[in-house]
């Protein structure tokens, strides 16, 4: 429970790792790097993507499913894409079993040798636009906006629940236009729909950008990139969403036929949000207690605990129970009953440390007085309230939202600073984490300094500066770009 | 379009390949044996699994996600499993790609070897099993419901989309019991919920039993099949539910405490439906025209075609179309307008192919007497109804989704005889395709005769008899079960 939970000012990557596993959200497997999510993360990850399936139909988006194996040549038509995920992929490179011989199990039939290696799906641009060349002939079958919802691989040597892992879930979208401002709109309309996710849904503040060369995905003219501050103060990339320009249009020959009968090039865009969200939601709202869930994510917005330990009463008090649970389901709200064994004390740790918005105790005063007492994870504060006024709640759990989102808002803005000195910027990164806003001239070498001295990266471009008074941090050329430099996740 | 369509009753094998393209549900990759399910048949998917879900979680059912891998080993720990699963599985060896020394292309690292291969996962038994035996300790921890949404590969010869396709997507269950009669109950349970999305979503009828020795799941007791009857006769399973008795438990050395502080054996269940029904609704309902879809997993159950070639009265009728469409959006009718540059024609068409329940015409006609017309896919039958009057729409919807199951019922009713000579039952299957009721003695040399003589198998045991009257139809020894007999896909 709580109580045995490291502190989180003590060592915030124990604590992030006990409550991943306490709180019951995953645990790792036998398969190294591949977790398993476990029912109670799997509803917030549920929650997360019914709000995102919804704004991406509402914006036109279609799902579809695309295959889980790409050609391994497929891989190699796009120069860029191949170097960044080669690398990390796993490799499926017979298709039976046999038993052995000599009796000792199963082996592989060296006999089912597949002609071609399939590459387990690290991101599916390639098998995509394979589609899309058949899919595409004229301007009447653009724009073509498709999302999917799947696993993908990526063999990572140092993994962490929900951070990095080997296995991921995750949505990723692939649209294709007939001109570069559309395809550049979409990738923009995706930024806003990631911010409203984070903003919106799960009280995380975002700082958005786009990404530097040596950052932006593998074959993306442009990344943008949903930066969010950790607990810790470092960055968490929460999503990103790319323009692809006419590179994979180009890799697997895609043209369309416009209108005056020309062949054109296709536009793409690329975006995507995964599991490792879940990870931002603990790591920015959570506390020594164990998580908080923002109520509109939150798979039980309430949780009752009804305090009877003698049972007096029992009928009349376990059915003011249900009026009560009654009222919560009619105004919409997700709830549970614990009527395990266990004792009060043991139920207010347990759901603590799940995050539960609001407890609602009923004990037998409350029954006599038909009065709930209701108290916050947010704040802790307890509220006594009539027992059929769950408008009361309701609005509680719209004041939770705000305040969580608000609190992480005041905490990044509090460790975001602005520096114009390099000796400053190592400095301050020596001694701790931040966010530093700064001058930078848009070279590879000023950007690797960095790294190099403080092991922070620019985790995006804010804006691009045109003055030649302004001068770079690192090299004190003139700048061309505001940016944030930070240590990520 | 439909007038290109293969007719049904001349090549009903080309008529559902070709009905499967021609109404964009699905399509082959370059990848042998999988399919991409494009955005019209992901929706239906998307109706059916919202449905599911809903029954699986009201039934105390939660969701989880596993990993994608299993070790070669664990395939290994249940007999009956491996032998089952071991022979059609992609193997991952390794881990890396990385450039060919003499420059022609990417190459799998010889180093880069996975010291234990992984299976992607045909089904998940072994692995969850594996976390099973973490998660279960006492008596408190039972029963466990766990269900997951998957994509799993089984490596296939000879592949059809959606009938059977290398890679697919599913839901399997898994569920952990203290005691035998509980495992059964929630095998049996799980058995009325497949029955309810085929009768009461799909409009589909089905038979329903268990499977013989033969027929059953690598690893079950008991299997319990969800029959169906396509509209070439034959059967097509769609959908299973296994008794697993302690097997798995067993091979992962899963125990409980009991009350009384004594390790017990844990009862395991699991249950799946995948992609594959996608091919029944298509070979149930399907016409010459194209699809029909049921309403309730339809993903547009009216598509409102306007007609109005000279833009006469343009806003006005534009307008009059909006105010249609808000009235279904209203009473919850899932609607799509096309306002595309086609012909009427075309597009009366277009949607009989894809199935559309009901066609609302808009013409000028309409437009000044304030009508709709509307047109029935299942019975083609055109109705003029009031212009704000969409609750004859749902009471329509109503009608078509009960009228397409009365069809499906009656045509498997009359296909279904009953029949006690073996020489009758050769003949009848040698002409034509049908369910026969008959009687079994329960070995495997009749089940195997039966195979052997007209490649149809026992789909399902309805039920036992105990009458030594009654005789096998293929041995004439005495009798065992009812079953029914059927070439199946």
């Amino acid at each position: 429970m709580g109580k045995n939970l490291t502190k989180r000012s003590e060592d915030y990557s124990k604590w992030y790792n006990e409550l991943v596993s306490k709180a019951d959200l995953a645990e790792n497997s036998a398969v190294r790097g591949c977790m398993v999510i476990k029912p109670y993360g799997y509803a917030i990850w549920e929650k997360m993507q019914a709000q995102l399936d919804k704004m991406f139909k509402e914006t036109g988006h279609e799902n579809a499913y695309f295959p889980l194996f790409i050609p391994k040549s497929y891989l190699s038509k796009e120069a860029a894409h191949v170097d960044g995920f080669a690398k990390e992929c796993a490799v499926v490179t017979h298709y039976r079993l046999k038993n052995a011989e000599d009796g000792s199990g199963v082996i592989v039939d060296p006999e089912a040798k597949l002609e071609e290696e399939l590459i387990v799906r690290p991101t599916s641009e390639t098998i995509i636009w394979s589609m899309f060349k058949k899919w595409i002939t004229s301007y009447r079958d653009l724009p073509l906006m498709i999302n999917q919802w799947a696993n993908v691989v990526r063999w990572e040597m140092r993994t962490r629940l929900f951070l990095r892992t080997s296995e991921f879930l995750w949505q990723e979208g692939h649209t294709a236009h007939a001109t570069k401002e559309e395809a550049m709109k979409e990738t923009l309309q995706i930024v806003e729909i990631y911010k409203s996710l984070f903003e919106d849904h799960l009280a995380i503040p975002t700082v958005i950008g786009r990404k530097s060369d040596a950052e932006k995905f593998a074959g993306a003219e442009e990344t943008y990139s949903i930066e969010t501050m950790m607990l810790d103060k470092k960055a968490l990339q929460g999503g990103t969403s790319h323009y692809l320009g006419t590179n994979f249009g180009d890799a697997f020959d895609v043209k369309f036929q416009n209108k005056e009968n020309k062949q054109q090039p296709v536009f793409a865009t690329s975006w995507g949000v995964s599991t490792r969200v879940i990870g931002a939601l603990i790591m920015v709202h959570g506390d020594n207690k164990g998580l908080k869930i923002p109520p509109k994510v939150a798979p039980h917005q309430v949780i009752i605990v009804p305090i009877n330990p003698k049972n007096e009463n029992e009928k009349e008090f376990n059915n003011f129970v249900d009026i009560v649970a009654n009222d919560l389901n009619k105004n919409g709200i997700r709830y549970k009953i614990d009527t395990s064994e266990n004792t009060p004390g043991f139920k207010f740790n347990f759901w603590e440390l799940r995050g539960v918005p609001i407890r609602l105790e009923i004990g037998l005063q409350e029954y006599k007085d038909q009065k709930l007492t209701l108290c916050r994870r947010d704040t802790g504060e307890k509220t006594s309230i009539k027992h059929n006024d769950s408008s009361v709640i309701t609005k509680m759990l719209d004041d939770i939202q705000l305040n969580m989102y608000n609190s992480a808002d005041a905490f990044l803005k509090k460790n975001t600073i602005e520096l114009n000195n390099y000796k400053d910027l190592k400095e301050k990164l020596s001694k701790d984490n931040c966010f530093v806003k700064a001058y930078w001239d848009g070279s590879a070498a000023s950007e690797l300094k960095v790294k190099e001295d403080t092991k922070a990266t620019i985790r995006c471009i804010l804006e691009d500066v045109d003055n030649k008074k302004l001068k770079c941090i690192v090299s004190k050329k003139p700048a061309k770009h505001i940016v944030i430099f930070a240590k990520a996740y």
